[in-house]
């Protein structure tokens, strides 16, 4: 295919992760150097910064600041939760979009995201296929929930999951350190996808983990969860810790925290409920049953943002995704997302980097498969211990001045035409 | 003063820190090689352990064990909530633990913890000289809270305002992200001392922190808060970051936490209320408010156990100051707590390993200087920043095994006599 010359813009969207800007960073600086791309444009808070012309010339920017952006956590182009119409009932954001493309002369738009942002990819990518506009549209992947389909594993994830897997260690030495009973409740995010709650069960693994683990994958039930932890309570000596996802629900859908509850359950901009508050619920519920002290743990944004005790692992492979985005990019290939093939070299892990279709990963949700959760629906198996453990090799943190962590600061420059 | 020839107990007491086990290395490593004491052993759960003649056998570990817990959050021989009695109105404890002492030819004891373990330390020593038994007995600080007299500063502090400060940068990045408004209420632990929560400031000095920071030590009034949120809010363009002492209460010493939360306000053993939901009470009121999605994050145990993000200067002085404990103690004090005495050398910040008396720390509570927050109220001034910044220096953690921390392993070989 022959060289297609334009400039190209990238946007970040969705929630945060530890490695997004490493993303961001491979993307930037590999089409920085790449010649048929002469101008490089960050979108402020992703797609509307598009939508509204705001976008910022990132070869104003200092290549350390650059390289610090890979150690950098949370969007450090902002990020958006904005939900494209169908092309069909309504075209005006594309038809803008087009406009804005055209006026910058942009060919290349790398869009970094989960699978709502996929689908935002996607319907970019068919509106200018069907105008006729040149434009060459690639999905990088990113999201701490790990259920794109499609990927071994999503960027994000890893970092996330050592940071939970590290935190659960830490808080159980810390739970299990009086002589009285003691019932902790981690909550760990993920919606419809347990794969971050899971991660919990490499503390485990460890010896130092929950002694239960509840993913959104299982229906869950209060009478067998409550019959569970008097049993784990009993068999420790009144110590347990219990793992759950803040998307729990029974059988009818009704979430956990729902329950007793009285947190605002309004709705995102995607219509997802606004989860929280599933720990507090459950704790309250063991405290009556067990009749001892409860605490429940919200990892919270924590678990999303701690650049701190970030995977190198996914770390690295964060930034050769965005990178690989350009060069395929580059070479001819439109309408994909780069994905991860496990591997194995001189028999250890290995990570290719494929493409898969947009319209494949858009919307999707993968989820943890059975056969890797035990057949009590409370913990994970070795499948996942041996899947997940090679993902969180490697110690990245950011460079420290001052005893804290010195994160990119970027100017920000605004493009012009 | 003669050598006294015995074997030494220690023992740790309150609540964990990232630090308590590498106090508990210094004194242990320390009293293992030293000639005077034959046996070193370990209270399991601190006090009570020695009254119900419950404790290890250190010699039994493996050294390399031991130095890994340098490294080892929480309390390796776990912890207590014990306050022991009057001995004027009731010394059952006292004329028990002089029974385990005379069977166990116990010459050295030394309790590691914050001012309520001090006053134990400061009874059993009293004790032990109005009945004519030769022990030395000396304690060694420990505390998050930063609270305790007559040290400029306590371990266990350095490594949670370094983790305090790293999460709130993190989040602060998370929170800031979108492009909507967004209200973020942290809440750090802190009875009546507003230190830990003030390492929040740390963050602001770098640019990433809390708009606004409110400790015990100034009375909270809620109209004044929500003016000052409102401000902010509205110079923030509809961002903002709060951060809020588990213990602010109104000028009538009402706890935030009581304002409106149904949590359970049961007593600990020491008669200190639970505390606990204060940034929920307070982010559901910014919430009606201001109008907007606000986020309650309480750092909960994470900020007392996170060694993997330990501040160096803080393990290295931990250790020290167990070891000094042992070598003071073989010197001829006793009836003394260990203290750090901030000094320079060579222009640089630098500890001195000092002595005071266990009367004059017990059950004291050092608070945050009023000088060093501002005038309105709702930050710290360079005061604070000159006195953490060194305290926080350095980056200890872990080995890592298989991505995840290697925390010690002790075997614990209950001693014979």
């Amino acid at each position: 295919m022959s060289k297609l010359v334009g400039n190209a813009i990238f946007g970040q969207s969705g929630g945060p992760t530890s490695v997004i800007n490493a993303s961001a960073a491979g993307v930037i600086t590999e089409a920085l150097k790449t010649d048929c791309i002469p101008r490089v444009f960050g979108a402020a808070n992703g797609i509307r910064g598009i939508l509204e012309e705001k976008f910022y010339d990132m070869s104003k920017e200092d290549p350390r600041e650059l390289e610090l952006l890979k150690t950098t956590p949370s969007s450090a182009l902002g990020s958006v939760r904005y939900k494209l119409a169908d092309p069909d009932e309504d075209d005006t954001d594309y038809k803008r979009i087009l406009e804005v493309f055209k006026k910058y002369d942009i060919r290349y738009f790398f869009y970094n995201g989960g699978n709502d942002s996929m689908d935002t990819c996607n319907k970019v990518s068919k509106f200018m296929q069907k105008v006729g506009y040149d434009c060459r549209v690639m999905g990088v992947p990113k999201t701490i929930d790990n259920d794109l389909d499609k990927t071994d594993h999503c960027p994000g994830y890893a970092s996330a999951a050592k940071y939970v897997a590290t935190a659960t260690m830490e808080v159980y030495h810390d739970a299990m350190v009086y002589d009285t009973p003691m019932v902790c409740v981690l909550e760990v995010m993920g919606r419809n996808a347990g794969w971050l709650t899971a991660a919990t069960a490499l503390a485990a693994y460890k010896g130092t983990g929950p002694h239960l683990i509840y993913l959104p994958e299982l229906a869950f039930d209060m009478d067998k969860f409550i019959a569970d932890c008097k049993k784990a309570y009993k068999e420790n000596n009144g110590k347990l810790i219990v793992a759950v996802s803040e998307g729990v629900k029974d059988k009818d859908g009704k979430y956990i925290s729902e329950y007793g509850s009285d947190l605002a359950k309004t709705k995102d901009s995607f219509g997802h409920a606004q989860l929280g508050g599933t720990a507090q619920v459950l704790a309250n519920v063991l405290k009556d049953e067990l009749n001892c002290k409860t605490r429940a743990i919200e990892f919270s944004l924590l678990q999303r943002c701690a650049a701190h005790c970030a995977s190198k692992t996914d770390v690295e492979e964060a930034f050769t995704a965005g990178q690989k985005a350009v060069q395929f990019a580059v070479e001819g290939t439109t309408d994909h997302m780069v994905a991860y093939e496990r591997s194995e070299k001189d028999g250890k892990y290995f990570c290719n980097y494929i493409l898969v279709n947009l319209a494949d990963v858009a919307n999707t949700e993968k989820e943890v498969p059975r056969e890797w959760i035990n057949a009590e629906g409370t913990g994970l198996n070795q499948h996942f211990i041996d899947y997940a453990l090679p993902l969180i090799e490697g110690e990245s943190s950011p460079p420290i001045e001052e005893g804290l962590p010195r994160f990119a600061k970027l100017k920000k420059v605004l493009a012009t035409e």
